[in-house]
Order: structure tokens, then sequence, then C-alpha cells
């Protein structure tokens, strides 16, 4: 049987989605804002700990992604290889290290969503948009001084976020919360009723190979919006850090596993 | 922390999809039919075999649902609760029990799609419709002699299903493939380079309670097309068995492990 | 030319929708409520004038409806007859007659926003979802007293109305906002900058055959909320006159001229 | 009451296009070929006629557009300026002179399909996708020699044509079907059953202002697919004439009239 992911076959053509590595060029819209730290470390399960600086710091990032494996082949049918997501990412600690770790995305293909349960990126089908550059300023924003970029998120048909971001200037940077390798929890539901987990994992992934950009950065507004079936508003906006616009290329070829977590019964939310 | 899916969170609101039991009513059509037995064979991988008879027996279903947990909110939030699914059963037997298998099948939900992955279906979104019967004949079949069904299938903008059932007369069941419990696979690939799969089993599972309707059975013309992403076409229609149309309530609430599966690398596509 | 609607060619076949009679089966919630008198008043340009008694009341429906053509094909291939709209209706009267207005609509097909155009209802896009009956009660309603129906509808990614519906008894109708023949515009913007419309009409449209069932009154909640590109909000919900159940089909072939509209320039908003 | 189009209100807000002039920044791929040119003539209603020379010239065009009115605020909420859209252009003649006229577009947002109806573009709903050119290769190619770009259009859940253009070298333009100003019908059926047109007049229109990069040419292949409600497959691809990329920036502000056509009956196709 082939296939890196299901449905495995004798050909492994149906597989939802290829081997890595995995290839992304697209550009990264982030507001980096605190909140509340306890909120944060809710979020955290051991044995993760809290970051040792800056506990409340969060990013709200966007992504624009055109994507493909090695052959290349989805960029020529376009509809398999462009998406765009909304994630959060706040940090933690786990052995001195200081970790990324996504608590929240959404997108809006089924080969991301599969992907992200790979690297344990916990993915939501959602509705996704953001603000395109364009040489042309009919109707675009350029990526420099006084551009101006919008984007939004939502699923289940209610709105979740709203982000306007004015560039100012060249930075450094596109922020500090989303710049570790990212520490992820990777877990398979036990399949009798009221089990335990079978499997558990914490693993880091991060990028293989990275280009970046001129980041920008500037000011921006960010709303968070309440929905009965996300958590997101809960991590208030107390405090902005930032905004930044890069326009980026990845590749991604895997993780490593740091730690096996002990099968246990979760605690059950019904 | 909380939450049978991910994101885990303190109070488990945010997971994609809640605690078991899950409640289902819906409609099925189902189109069953022969094709190769290799080309089912060959979606059998180990310890899994082909059935003793009538090994190249397959089921295309359509089924229109509304499904919610036991709190029953997303009953009144419709658009988290209704969701459309194709999928493809075989048969195969293991240790000497006869199961069905879906080797299959698309969705248009988020949260149906986790709920196959819990439950070892393989669920890429798809566009799904099917006709629906209603008391008033102005624009829709009833479910009795005459009644005609029409139903179809589509994913990345590709058509891959077309069935058209016309209803003659009450029978004992909706089909025989997808009749036994199922015996799926929840694999979890690796996440290093190369790695193994990190999880693996074999599960069965079925309905913990059902309730059936009237069964009425027909003529059915069923169309499979080509598409680079998908295998469908490959079970090759080469004679049908008959079509099925039945209305059902159905409870689901866990399953069981058959086998743990071996960690091996599987041989991979690229 | 052949074609009902555009694109016109030498068959017809592209039409984005056919000759009517068009044929209608389906399932209405309906949400009866008043609101200040003025804003309604405000949506009814001359030669209508508001409604004589109760001119305050509004009527918010869901309909999920199957529809097709005399040829019936569509209904085999459901993706062209399945669609979910909601609209608002309120009364307005014209030489001393009473009608019914829909100021207010959307659909999730483009064969449904091409037919309103058509008949004078202004539709939109939107995500429209309402709870549907099912003979089994795993996960669904009956009509019939305790049945609870949940309604939603979104635009441009914006929740804007929500109803909970718990039906009580057998009613003699589902409401009487509307029960009157609908009295629309029918306008098209003239091409110059700037320009008067090129053309302008108010007409009298309603169902050819009409077949319903027994209408259920129940108790209904309803909830609107703000956008930056919508006004449903601004119909206040000040007073819940009741919430209906029916299933109906329903023929329309076609409405007649009431006024011919003078050519004026719009005042503009810009 | 206020609005450029439907619905009007006391304030306008609701309208679901704003005032003219429309601004658009995006990307165009652009396939060029020849069919038999009695199929262009078919569509081509009278007081049209067949362009003089290469009366078979048709033009399939894929835009990636972000558009908005005067206001810009649509750029801040994305999913109401980006919209994506494919067309086909071919030429006809009108009193001596020649003109563009787009005879079959498909477009991904309701705010496209009620702009097209005032500018006389026939606007259906379709899912339509192209590769964007990006600065980091890792996912995307380049606008220069080799840069790869698939597109693909499908409507109702079918696939209706797909190509891949190879950009070899800069060229003078981007074509030259759909060069000249478009000459398009605007027509409003009747209300009445089996009336002739309520409106109908032949108009035209372009740019007001009209930005274009440097234009690429290079090798393009073109594939047209059935389907039972479209008639696109029908200008089958005889000889393939070239393939262009060009990115743009638009304004649009109103047309004018050529011709009022006779108010007659359209010769039904039921």
């Amino acid at each position: 049987m082939r296939g890196f992911f299901y449905p495995r076959s004798a050909s492994g053509d149906a597989s939802l989605i290829p081997d890595p590595p995995w290839y992304y060029s697209g550009d990264l819209l982030t507001a980096e804002y605190r909140t509340d730290p306890a909120r944060v470390a809710e979020l955290l399960p051991p044995p993760l700990e809290p970051a040792p600086d800056d506990p409340g710091a969060v990013a709200l990032i966007w992504a624009d992604w055109q994507s493909c494996s090695s052959g290349r082949t989805e960029l020529l049918d376009p509809v398999r290889s462009q998406y765009k997501e909304a994630f959060v990412v706040v940090r933690c600690a786990f052995r001195g290290e200081v970790y990324s770790r996504c608590v929240y995305i959404w997108v809006d293909k089924d080969f991301a969503v599969a992907r992200g349960l790979h690297q344990g990126y916990p993915k939501k089908l959602g509705s996704v948009w953001q603000t395109r550059p364009h040489p042309f300023a009919q109707a675009a924003p350029s990526i420099g001084p006084g551009g101006v970029f919008g984007a939004t998120l939502a699923a289940a048909d209610r709105r979740l976020a709203e982000a306007v971001l004015t560039l100012r200037e060249p930075v450094e940077s596109n922020g500090f919360v989303n710049a570790h390798p990212m520490a992820h929890h990777r877990v398979y539901p036990g399949i009798e009723r009221g089990a335990s987990d079978s499997y558990g994992e914490l693993i880091s992934s991060g990028a293989a190979e990275f280009q970046g950009g001129q980041a920008w950065g500037g000011d921006v507004e960010l709303r968070l919006f309440e929905s009965p079936t996300e958590e997101l508003a809960r991590l208030r906006v107390d405090e902005i850090i930032g905004g930044y616009y890069r326009q980026v290329g990845v590749v991604w070829d895997g993780g490593r596993t740091l730690a096996r977590l002990e099968a246990e019964r979760p605690d059950y939310h019904g």
C-alpha cells in the first residue's frame, strides 16, 4: 500500500497529501499583542510551561499561500495549490528551550487540514481573506510606507477576527512570537468509548529552508469576536505589540519527537 | 486540558468535534455493483483479505445527514449539523469474519472530516448532492414506485460520479455490501522524514443504535469519471447489482481495536 | 438567438435560467414581528405607500427549496435544483390594494439570483441554513408539537440573523405579511456615467399554483446583527408576532406590470 | 431612495454594488485561438455582424482581481474586493467598427455578477483558479522566461476548461481579440408569460483608465470540456494563436448606448 496519508492504495495517487517535502510561497500579515498570560498558560498542557519572558505574547497571523510537492504538478491545477490560513501562535518552554506553538488555526482547503494534522496544527475550516499587494495601485496597496492591508477570519458563518495594518517602515523581522521552532502535540483519541488517547507525542518542527523578503512594520488594529464554538476571543487584546508584512518562501520536511506522552484518559467535556 | 479532539483547551469548547455518542438522521441512496475483484483486493492491506464470496462487490452510497451530539445544540445552528457525503464501501475478511470497509469518502464539512479521521474513514472534502423527497411533487420525487433520484459527487472542481435511481418496490434491505461492521485502519504517519507510521491499528465499528425505514429498491445508472487525484474510476462498473433508498436514524458510540499494526515504513510513493 | 436569460445562443442551452414556468417544493420557516413603521416606509419608493393597518409588520422567512423547469432535468443533477434562501417581506399599498414586498433576500445559487432579478427580488448571495425535519428523531425534529427548528443567515462572512422556532400547534396559515401578491420594482440602471435608470417598472407577481401542508405555529426567538453592507438590523425586532413552519409546493409563471416608472436619475449615494 | 443597484434604501448602504467608477488591479492570463467562424457568428445577434478579418478568433481569459469603489473601503474587507473570473471574448462589427464581445463569463462573487449585469457581461458563478507569480520560487513561477502558469474553470461541479501557459518572451500586447471596446447587449426579459423583452439595448464600454505592465507571450495548451448547461466546448479549439500574461490596473466608469433594440418576443427554447 502506498500513499503518505489516507486513502492508501496500490499507486498512492489518491493520497490526500503527498510525501514531504512540501514547498510554500506566500505572504504573511502578522499582528502581535499581549493578553493575560493565564489565558496562554491554559493552552499549554504538560510537559509544556509558559515562556519565561513576555508569557502573554500572542501572534495572529494571516497567510496567503501557494504550495506544492516536489513534482510541482499542483501548481498547474491551482485549486490544489492555493489556500489561505489564519493562525494563533503563542510561546512556551520545554526543558529550558523556548518554542512557538500554534493553538488555533483555520484554513480553506482539505489538503491543508491534513497537513496540519500531520504537523500538529489544530486546523479547522474557515473563510480567510487578506488584501493583496499589486504593482498597479488602482485597487491595491504596495508593500511600502503607507500601504494598508486588511485581513479577516470567519468560521461556521461567524466573523472571528479582523485586522487593518498600515505599513510604516522596514523592520528587522516580522515578529518574535512565531520565530522559534514549533512545539506541537500530535494526538489520536482512542476508538473505544471513554478510552484514553491511542497515541500522543510532543513534536518539534520548523522550516527546512526559508527565504524571506524585507519585513515591514506598522500600525495594526485588531478585533476579535465571540463564537459559541471558538475560544479565540478569550485571548483578549490587552496591548498591541506591532504589525508586520513579509513575503516568504519555505520548505517543510518533517520534524522530530520531543517526548512521547503518557496515554491517559482525557478529562472529557460532556 | 479538555476536548475530545483538537484544539484542546481549558473548557474544551473549541474542540472540532464533541465527545461521542454522535447522532444522525438522514437519507441513504445506494448503488451496488461488481468490479474486478483484483481492484478491490488492492485496497485491502494486510491483515485484511478479500471477502470469500462476491469479492468484487462495491457500494457507492450518498448520504444527506443531519447530526448532533448529546446536547443537540448543533441542531439549532444547522451549519454545524447538516452535511452530505458520498462513500465507497467494499467487503473484506479478517480472522474468518466478513467486514465492510470504506475505501474512499468525500464530505462537505470539517467536523465530518474530523469524525472520519477518528473512525478510520479516509475523508476528503467534496461537493455532494442528492435529490430530496418532499410531500409536494412540484419539484420533488416521493419515496415510492417511480420516484427518481439523482446523485452527484465532485472534488477539486471535477465531477467524479453520477447516479440516477428509479424506485420500483419495497425491498428487505438497502444492500449487502455496507451491512457488516466496518473494518478500518487508523494510521498516523511518523513526523520524521522518511519515518514509518507512528501509530497504526485495525479497528471495528458500527452503529450503537439503528432505526431504518422501509428500504426501496430500483434501477440505478452509475457513471464514474477520471481525476488525476482520485482512484474511484479504477473501481470500474462491470455489472450493476441494484439501487436502494432508505431513511435511517443512527447513533455511533465508539469502536474496538481488532489488531495493533506493526509500525513499518510505508512504501513511499515519491 | 434563444434563451430566456443570458447568455443567449443558437440553442439556448447555456441560459442561466430556463423559460418559466418554474416549479418549487420546499419548507418555509417564518418569523413575523413588528418594527418601527417608519423603517418600513423608507423601503417603499413611490408610487408605493405603507399598508393601511399594521404598517410595521415584517416577515423574515427561511426557505429550503428544490426547484426545476418543466423538463424536470435539474432534479437529476441536484446541484442545479437545490438552494436555500432567507428573505424579508413587508407590506405596502398601491392604488388601494395591499401587496407584499420583498425588501432584502439572500440565496446560495446563481440561478436563484437570476430568477430573482427577473421577478424583482433583490437577491444577494448568502449562507443560509435551517434545521430539517426527518422521520427518525436521532438528530432531527418532527413537524409537530415541541419540534424545535433553528435558522441562520450570513453574508460576506458575517452572521446577519438567527431564529429558533418551537412548534406548538396547528394554525390556519403561516403568517399574513407574505400572504398578498408581491409588488416589486424591476429596475435597470443606465449605462452612462450618472445616467438615470434605463428601465423601471412596478410589477405584481404570485404563485400560478400553490399547495400547502398543515401550517404549524409556535414560539420564535429572532436576533438580527449589524453589518457594514446590510441594513437588515435597521428593521429592529420590537415585538414578536409569531413563528410558523409549513411545507409547500409552488408553480411560478410570470407576473404583470402595475406601472411603468418615470426614468429619473437616482439620488446617487457617492 | 438611494443605491446604484438593488436593494435601494434610504441610505443606499445595502446596494449590492456601489456607484461607479469601479477600480481594478489584477493579473490576466489569456489564451487566443481560432474556432469555426460559424460558431462565433451564432453568438452575434443582429445588429451585430462578424468581424471582417479572422472572424473565428476567440480569447479565453482568466483574471485574478482585486477591486473597489472610490472610497476604497472594500480593500480593508477583502472578501468584498477579491474575485476571480474566466471569460470568453470574440470580435464583431457594428456600423463599420470592430468591437470585442464577451459571450460567456464565470465569476466567484455576487458583486461581480451584478456588475456584469450592468455592463452586459453574461455572468454565472464558477470556480476559477490561476497560478500566481511570487517573488519566492519555492511554489510559484515568475513572470519571465520559463514561467509556467495553470488556469482552470468549473461550474456546477464540472470542469469546463484548463490551460497551461509557458512564458517565452516579452511581447507588445496580451492579444488582439479583447483589444477593442466591448459591444454588449443589455436585456431585461418581460415579466408576463411569453412576453417579449421589456428592455434591450446594445451598449459599448471600455476602460476609463488603463495601465498595463509588460505583456509576456508564450506557448499555451488549452482544453475545453462538455457540460449539459454550457456551450463553451462548442467553440472548439482548432488552432492556437498564442498565450499571454499581463498585470494591469483599470478604472471603469460607464459606457454608452449604441442602439436601442426592438422589443421583440424571444424565440423561446421550451
